[in-house]
């Protein structure tokens, strides 16, 4: 299903409805990451979001956009991290009901915060496509709204951030952002290219999930794995309205690039070092893509996105050891 | 040697200096907390500035107050850690030469931290005292300003925070504050004391580095051990001037107290899995003292600060096992 797609002018009306709840978050320069990377290293954190992660500016703008009758009926989503946090926080604070369908076993850490933010949590099936595919039918039921992970409001809202980056770097050369559904980049897409076409802008996936990456390349989808532990970048289709923004000649990313699950790691380490900040990794992916690609950065000024810390002191002590 | 010490006027006052080049930092909610100590909680994140920690507000607000022939000679101070960081990061950004002493063996990564962000670094001593010693000794030749940690200005900057507490939750109850050499504890006292004299105050220092505990109950010094592995506590003796406000009848703290090394080490953990950010000790006491005394804390609403991260990726592997 193609939905619509916002323009510029949309983020810009979203930032009335974000800035009621949530505060624009910082951008620091690390003269140590700069070394490393040999550029002048700037990272944008949607990570010190309460929730830990930019796409509460979307669920909170989707939010204030429901009619009385839609917020009492409510939002219904699927989830089994940052997304289901994000939309129970924009809820909460707009007085909204949120039910969210997670798999059999989902972690319980995760389970819990969604219900510390006043959700309803069920359980239903055994992935999440069997979870998202159970809840969607659920809202027709209901007459409720069904949240994908791409609505035109949430991309709207998280656009904010790089209206925040426009305005405290306004000569940004390069944007690096990942990629799971596309909001974010294509938040970041509608911004920079309207504000400034030269600005670069480039996405990362994993190595492992490569299905929005592939779709962008060749324009159709293809079988992709999706092996990732990664969580925030484990997409097993590419969305249409955000693939739409991506690809766009003008509008759309300059490049995609892939990282390993050895590269994430290493920028998980490497974060937690200079910065004191715990990414999860596809928080720590834009890092990734940027010592990857160094010799292409030299001397430039580059945002990276840091957004999610959904990473479990298990994972974290295994990725230590 | 007794420094005056600054009052609610002056805080306001350093807001002008300090937001021209920091941003106030947020008050973030924290649901699963609240759960585990049975109260509200609220998390001051003095830990999103990007040096790492709420001292980088009094550097700035020094250096703004110097004169151009003091801006040119600059600042010599001393440091292993966060002190040192905040102030180079504070000539940075107002164009002041910064001069650091650090004692011979000092953290190679704290080291490159300080010259990244500007300043000359210099070892001398064997420890940080001898360091300290050395440094005076050069300002004194030099006719340059020696930078303690007590500063008034330096009160001043660091009080600013405290007012953002009380501007995001102006119905705060109680405030809970890591104890080094007490700028930041006396900030909130002279903040909150005066808006509003029934909010509770309460200082936290590690048991195994008590001198500033001791000095408080006691009125006057006594042989401390300075054993803990809290960098950000480790002060071997109690400073004159935030020994008088913390210590003042009305605009003083209301109590102290002192948290193990254990406490410690088990509230970073829970920092990194509730909030997902990476404390050193120093930044998580406050966590520490509130799971201690919770009996006192039953439904109110309490404010922890959070400040400094750094802590070493081998200490926290160490940690984590």
């Amino acid at each position: 299903m193609f939905k619509p797609y916002p323009n510029f002018t949309d983020i810009q009306k979203a930032q009335k409805e974000v800035y009621r709840f949530l505060k624009p978050t910082p951008l620091h320069f690390y003269p140590e990451l700069s070394q490393l990377v040999n550029a002048s290293i700037w990272i944008k954190h949607e990570n010190h979001h309460a929730v830990g992660a930019f796409k509460v500016r979307g669920g909170v703008n989707l939010a204030a956009h429901l009619t009385l009758e839609e917020r009492q009926t409510g939002l219904f989503t699927a989830s089994t991290g940052n997304h289901g946090q994000s939309i129970a926080f924009a809820g909460q604070v707009t007085n909204t009901c949120v039910t969210i369908a997670v798999p059999n076993g989902a972690n319980p850490t995760k389970v819990a915060a969604m219900r510390s933010l006043g959700a309803e949590v069920i359980f239903a099936g055994q992935d999440f496509d069997e979870a998202r595919e159970w809840i969607a039918h659920q809202a027709i039921i209901n007459g409720t709204r069904f949240i994908g992970p791409t609505e035109p409001e949430l991309i709207s809202g998280v656009g904010t951030y790089a209206l925040e980056i426009l305005k405290d770097l306004p000569d940004v050369e390069v944007i690096i952002v990942p990629v799971g559904a596309g909001s974010g980049a294509c938040g970041v897409c509608l911004v920079a290219k309207t504000i400034n076409p030269a600005i670069v802008v480039i996405a990362v996936q994993a190595e492992k999930a490569p299905a929005a990456y592939l779709f962008w390349k060749n324009g159709q989808s293809a079988a992709a794995k999706m092996e990732t532990f990664a969580e925030g970048l484990a997409t097993r289709v590419p969305f249409p309205n955000t693939q739409a923004i991506m690809r766009h000649p003008t509008k759309g990313i300059n490049d995609f690039v892939l990282v390993s699950e050895l590269e994430m790691k290493q920028a998980i380490i490497l974060l937690l070092e200079h910065t004191h900040n715990l990414a999860e990794a596809a928080g720590a992916a834009a890092l990734a893509a940027a010592l990857k690609i160094k010799e292409r950065l030299i001397g430039k000024k580059v945002v990276l996105v840091v957004s999610g810390g959904n990473l479990s002191i298990e994972g974290l002590r295994q990725i230590l050891s």
